[in-house]
């Protein structure tokens, strides 16, 4: 069950990085639903070359694989709406150079779910990372894009945005053209950062999610900590919470709010904080365990990131999409 | 559904804070699993009286209101140990002053789930919290010395550590003193305070958890943030993790680790954070809202906590135990 | 999650036959519902002596061990209506005559779980049948009286009636005393006896259940086959569909119906048809293996049925009223 | 929910019967089972043009619709092999002859989910069936493939076998032959044929199931009344169990036993019995209702089954192979 999420509104998503495709089935989708092709286009490109900020663009420190990402829908939608049967959709993999990847198939890189796959399930895909690679966030973007065009309908807008990088805060043009500095730095000793990411959910309606165990909170960590390199979650005032008094907590909240209230949305919006922390393939040499347990310096000539965070913002708003259009599809 | 938790192993707990009584059942435990009694006394008391730290007791900050909380053993236990049939429990509420909430009845306290409990479900208990009470936590300790059972036949300690109280960092005596002094302050003003928690699974086996979504992260953020007041969950290096390079952080898991690896446990003790927020109810004037939206400053006569968060720790401690014991059982 | 039933209304059972209580936990009831008292009463009973028919009772048949099957609640409800939160309720188990089965415990008696439950779990509870014990029921009983008050709001019927005793079909008073008559020999030479029963849901909504996968008759079969004893389930034209050409069986569906098209309700009554085998438990000798696969003809001193099959339809009735208010509150 | 079925092994299935494609994605199969390319054709043949009883084919009696049925697995095996990751596989739509069906737009076709699926959903795909359609069965023999190819790693086999068509019992050559013409006739007149099938699990192992409500009996029937048209679930004695004694019933299982007792296989063969009533689209003829509830006497051109139940007896088996597959590796 861990390729699916969602209870209602459910998405199981299949496909290996260097196989034939990569997609998905996202089963419990209300019927008429109109389909946004131009926001399909749209999020797939930001996956693909990450989010510019105040006019600076990141994609310089993006994977130069750049797949076409066409997406096919199977079924579920007709003349641009949705039927209300199981939505499936593909992506092909063209772009998969699999010998790239040849000198890691009895290595583990660190940071990577290699030897834990192992450890788990007994068999790895020798292609590539396999199963486990940031390729398949490919088709949460395509069923995220579905989860917004249903929270569309109620006027629910849900939007991530990328607060730091390389421990540079991101507010103003200025600050992203030092972030972009700090990692043109980075890029060139062959390293690679991290990052922040808030996500907003505006428009949000009171009383979605469930007192108890299953809360909105509980919810949304469980989905947005599936994100690959996400460390952190917070909502509200977070971290900050305990440096609060309860006086001073109830007096912010009269004016912010947390937007959920014992594990229930109350009406306003609902943020949520992200730290992400840097990629572990590094051109200037990454050390990988061999079996055996001697470590071997290899550089990578597979095509990997500087900072992914830019490119990650779009797969936390999808993330967050279909926990919330859940939720209210299952109330 | 959100009053369980759990694939496998599922608690699904039960009763109101000013009703007859609170309770659970725990279904899915393996058979011949020794209950330990001693632990069971001792977990229940430390959820009443909270964690004494470096030999500072904390308890003059917790509530006064002392239920007995005998647990009673319905079904699932013979001769100390466990049948593999549904365990179910029973607390009998016996302190329940339902005078003391009258006056809330009509309105809504900040930070509760007062109104957004109607929001959700049209009917609130007008008895104290009802449902939404942390009274209902008790049923989460005895589930969790089941689970911590389970556990130790594997050898696995799941270990949940107070870190800092209104704003004060503890490791050692000296600072155990000061934050109760600053919780004393706090307490005289009729405030409240918040804190940290950080938990440790000791004895983690490799192997444990999912890759995609249901990834042992995913899986610890959901159960812990069920907990009341809990508004941040990192684990590794958490939010920490965006101001290192890859190289850097390859570096730092070389020696540490982070326990988890692309959802998957690699053998190594798995850290987790908390941040908690002050409670909402306090003794100084706590500002509700009727349903016009008048504010209405009430002295509350129930007896709630100065600092609720040493009372939390075995609380995390439960979650995190049921939360591995569950995956171990279902893999 | 084999002791738990139902996805939004979902109980949960517990208890083993000689243990200190039955129960069960029904969680995701709608809140506001009016709960029948005499309902649970006049259910309960029926649980215990068995349906009248046509004026004949067959009490006689029933097992002598009669608990008191006091119900008592102990969350959920408050001033006889639904809370919205989870249900829990208790039966005390009192007349628990231990010593009637320590024969049994190193025997496995036919036709019950004893030795399948070894396989299973490895560990089987030596009172009496444990958990695998018919006295679980008196849960789903309780259970079903919830249920039944749902459907009720939405002025929906369920009625089960025993059709056949001992092979002798029962349509008035005659046939019943036959049936009655054939029972008292079978229960002179210490054998047991089967029967057929039907169950009809009136006012039975369109539109409730589900294409594909999870049928309206699908939950209803999953449900109905988990009666101890039941060996057919059937609906509609059943087993005689086969013998109708398709022209005979639209021209039988214009003025009948099967009231189920293509997984979902067409607003017509939904009738289904259950055959039970007769309990293996007899009292003139019942031909137990003990683990070496010696046979050995105990005499059951323990308190058995001679024909469970007027206690059953109460059974059928819970089973059936949980598994539509489940659905109709899912959906 | 309602297109997925299974725990661990869960089957989740796309697709109109006129739209781009059909296929399904096997989620939680374990790795290193090979995939027998042979079985998957010669099942997805059998499927199409139905089994051949005693040397007397059927296929003059199967719809003339004949699609390619190409199977193309796009993730989850290398090798011939499973990997352990989700089996994504499609089979494209080409024989979909859209204007067949164009005067049922409007129309309520007798025995078919039209008219649900519009008191359910809302809105119905005016093309064909849509997702209501036998056509999506092709996705479960692909399934069951895998499944049978789990079991024989267990030595397990599942075998379907018809047991009657239009009444006729068919146990050599000669009644196939006789029900062979019987069907000619029934055809020439333009009418359609049920019949009956049987189910055995051979090498069924000991301790799978469960006890309580997910018995190995409920997860059966729950799979196998999911086959359209199917009316009546049995197993072991089933509709005759009722005419037997306690002491009958005990000796016939000393010698042949249902496979389950007490919701759990106790190692001999699993037998169950299905009665399929007949497909509802006549050339005859077709009574179809108008919105206003006024009767059409349609004449189709869309291509049937005069008898579909020799087609269904592979669909019963991967039905049947994917509980018993789902059940081993959830245990």
């Amino acid at each position: 069950m861990y390729n699916s999420i969602g209870n209602t509104l459910r998405l199981t998503t299949f496909g290996e990085s260097h196989g034939t495709a990569i997609g998905g089935i996202l089963d419990g989708c209300t019927a008429n639903i109109p389909i946004d092709e131009q926001l399909l286009r749209s999020d797939i490109q930001r996956r693909q070359v990450g989010d510019t900020l105040y006019g600076v663009s990141f994609e310089q420190f993006a994977t130069p694989r750049h797949e076409p990402d066409n997406v096919t829908f199977l079924s579920g939608i007709l003349d641009g709406t949705t039927l209300g049967t199981p939505i499936a959709f593909v992506i092909n993999n063209s772009d998969t150079n699999g010998a790239d990847y040849n000198v890691l198939q009895s290595l583990y890189r660190p940071l990577h779910a290699d030897r834990t796959w192992e450890q788990r399930f007994g068999r790895r895909d020798p292609r590539g990372g396999g199963r486990a690679s940031a390729r398949e966030t490919v088709a949460r973007v395509v069923a995220g894009v579905v989860a917004k065009s249903i929270l569309k309908t109620h006027d629910i807008n849900v939007i991530a945005t990328v607060k730091s990088l390389a421990g540079i805060e991101i507010s103003n043009n200025a600050t992203a053209l030092q972030a972009s500095q700090i990692l043109a730095d980075i890029q060139q000793k062959g390293d690679t950062a991290g990052g922040t990411i808030t996500c907003t959910v505006e428009g949000m309606p009171a009383g979605i999610g469930n007192p108890t165990f299953d809360r909105l909170q509980s919810r949304l960590a469980y989905a947005l900590m599936s994100i690959p390199t996400v460390r952190a979650f917070e909502f509200g005032q977070g971290s900050s919470a305990p440096n609060l008094t309860g006086s001073e907590y109830i007096a912010y909240s009269q004016e912010h709010t947390d937007g959920i209230i014992g594990g229930i949305s109350d009406g306003n919006p609902v943020t949520i904080r992200l730290a992400l922390h840097p990629v572990g393939t590094i051109a200037q040499g990454t050390p990988c365990l061999d079996r055996d347990g001697n470590t071997h310096v290899v550089k990578p000539q597979g095509r990997h990131d500087t900072c992914h965070v830019p490119r990650t913002a779009v797969i936390v708003e999808a993330m967050t999409a279909l926990t919330i259009a859940d939720l209210m599809i299952t109330q």
